[in-house]
């Protein structure tokens, strides 16, 4: 064997990663055969070790599916993101698995960040809806899961942001398919066929578990600098909040993603059901003032919060203050009046009703 | 009138604090005549603002019940300890309110802060049922309530900690009033009359508005040097680990005091019943490792808080670690294992059960 293919997979025993993956796989009840699977690699550890044990349980014959790692290039750092994609499409073509490129350049106006993501996401979905693929899959760890929840902590996000995310959830629109006509030609029929997003390191691997398992895998991970910019929230929980959290208790991030974990299994159905399907809430479109004004502190903070995400389709950039004007809106004597939200959207109350009002400005 | 005698009660308008007190009071039911309730004062900005405001209400006759201030010196700190009875003592006679004094030393073994809370709480209850009143008032703010939240999230506490303290709960066993025979005679008959614990400041004050309306009374109240020891958690969250998420939120304590109060909201009504009772869980004494087994993880992990909770009395000094060596000892198959818990206690795996023992070493 050449010194590149001295990788751990050729070896007899299974390494811990790999068993880890292989029960969770279960637990969350992923296909075993005859499925397309789309993973999305970044070059990171995270999506590295997680590619790399997919493709070696699929050569170990745990697995026979079709896997296609995805990579989207934002073409945000120049040379370095195309090297990222060479490194890739090396790693994915000496597994012998399939490869899907996406890339940018990303809108630049507004949240960056966040305009990188919806673009890569709608990639994937596309990737997936084409290929007819039941799972894309991401490498969220714990540690994301642990600063995703501080995040939504420090936000004032409520009950369904401490829940942080969720191991298996819809990927959303590049789920449903046009496929066919109905009755009425002007209106075609749609048929819901979700793909789902699985995150089936989510539960278990820290982030020295993957960078640990792609050493010995004989694989170098790419980093991205973009990790080390202060300027972005998460990078600053990473960096200064969680060490003094660590101070306290050097189990932080498995007892915060736990945490997280403790939530979902509170959260009631409903709450899923809103993340699945978006509509299932029983908050009106225009909800009567009054209707509000009886319903206690908290309850009424989530019914706003649950109200605003059907609306407005994401409580995203939304934080307690958002909800807490909202309120004020509510117990105010006069009428008229208007809640500005970040990002897009206003809330007006108009005619003893809370009304949502999507200007999105471009 | 005298410089000590202007502290704004005597001044016509109602202070916001005082307004937003007696708003809190209705909310949660407290009494407004005819009934005892005992405050409990340590001289510090909080219970001094409590005080202040109660009497003030008292004066403006929106309140006209008998009212006793309750001073619990622990002799922890020399001469310290004393001159805050001293000035408590003076504040209390200048207001023409009851006193009750209650004193330690504090037993020295084992965790001080713990020894000193328990001494104090033992008093309030002694006094609350020597009056037979139906309250005692405690001057817990949002501050309280975000620091114990950390402390909780940090240590992986589950679902009711991160539930915080409640604006109202039972005290406890200074409840339980002998009141006379059973037709057994060796059995005395106890009638469950509960005196509340109840935090009125909880929901709504912060550290700065209880010392604004300390120096608007024109009161100056103690300090506790005891709350700059960095060797206390709870003064290293506060003093280190506060300013950093201020950095990220600067309506942090508001943030987290809500999120505590969402909980609360959420949490089932079996909670609470346990907090006020301690024996409504369903959990039998030694449950079968089988019927544990089953069990989803978080669920799991809160029925063995629960299950514990109830054997040991309390939750004290347990954090995740030693609940998931709980869950070992179950998914372990090897019998005869133990898990010693810290402060006292200890949990056996015993012939397919799980059994709580209780070695108390003094």
């Amino acid at each position: 064997l050449s010194e590149k293919h001295r990788f751990y997979a050729y070896n007899s025993s299974v390494h811990k990663f790999v068993r880890n993956l292989i029960t969770e796989w279960r637990r969350l009840d992923l296909p075993f055969a005859g499925e397309t699977i789309v993973v999305a690699v970044s070059g990171g550890a995270d999506s590295l070790s997680l590619l790399l044990a997919v493709s070696d349980l699929q050569i170990r014959k745990k697995l026979d599916l079709r896997i296609v790692a995805a990579h989207f290039n934002h073409k945000l750092r120049g040379r370095e993101s195309d090297a990222d994609e060479e490194f890739v499409k090396q790693v994915v073509s000496e597994r012998k698995l399939e490869f899907a490129l996406g890339h940018g350049p990303i809108e630049q106006a507004g949240n960056l960040e966040q305009n990188a993501r919806d673009a890569r996401y709608a990639f994937l979905a596309e990737i997936a809806a084409n290929l007819r693929a039941g799972y894309v899959l991401t490498a969220h760890t714990m540690n994301d899961q642990a600063e995703t929840f501080l995040l939504n902590l420090i936000r004032g996000s409520g009950f369904d942001g401490l829940s942080g995310m969720r191991p298996v959830r819809d990927l959303g629109s590049g789920g449903v398919q046009e496929v066919g006509m109905g009755h009425d030609s002007s209106t075609p029929l749609l048929l819901h066929s979700p793909t789902l997003l699985a995150r089936p390191l989510l539960r278990w691997a820290k982030r020295e578990d993957t960078e640990n398992f792609c050493h010995e895998s004989g694989v170098e991970f790419r980093y991205d600098t973009m990790n080390e910019d202060m300027s972005f929230k998460r990078v600053r929980v990473r960096q200064m909040l969680l060490p003094i959290l660590k101070e306290f208790n050097p189990n932080i991030v498995e007892t915060l993603a736990n945490t997280a974990d403790l939530m979902q299994q509170r959260s009631e159905p409903r709450v899923r059901g809103q993340e699945a399907g978006g509509q299932s809430t029983a908050v009106p479109d225009e909800p009567l003032i009054r209707d509000l004004k009886v319903l206690e502190p908290a309850i009424l903070q989530e019914t706003l919060r649950s109200w605003l995400k059907s609306r407005r389709g994401t409580l995203r950039s939304i934080g307690l203050k958002h909800i807490e004007a909202i309120e004020r809106l509510i117990l105010s004597t006069k009428s008229g009046r208007i809640v500005e939200l970040p990002g897009f959207g206003r809330v007006r109350r108009h005619d003893g009703r809370l009304r949502f009002e999507n200007i999105k400005v471009d």
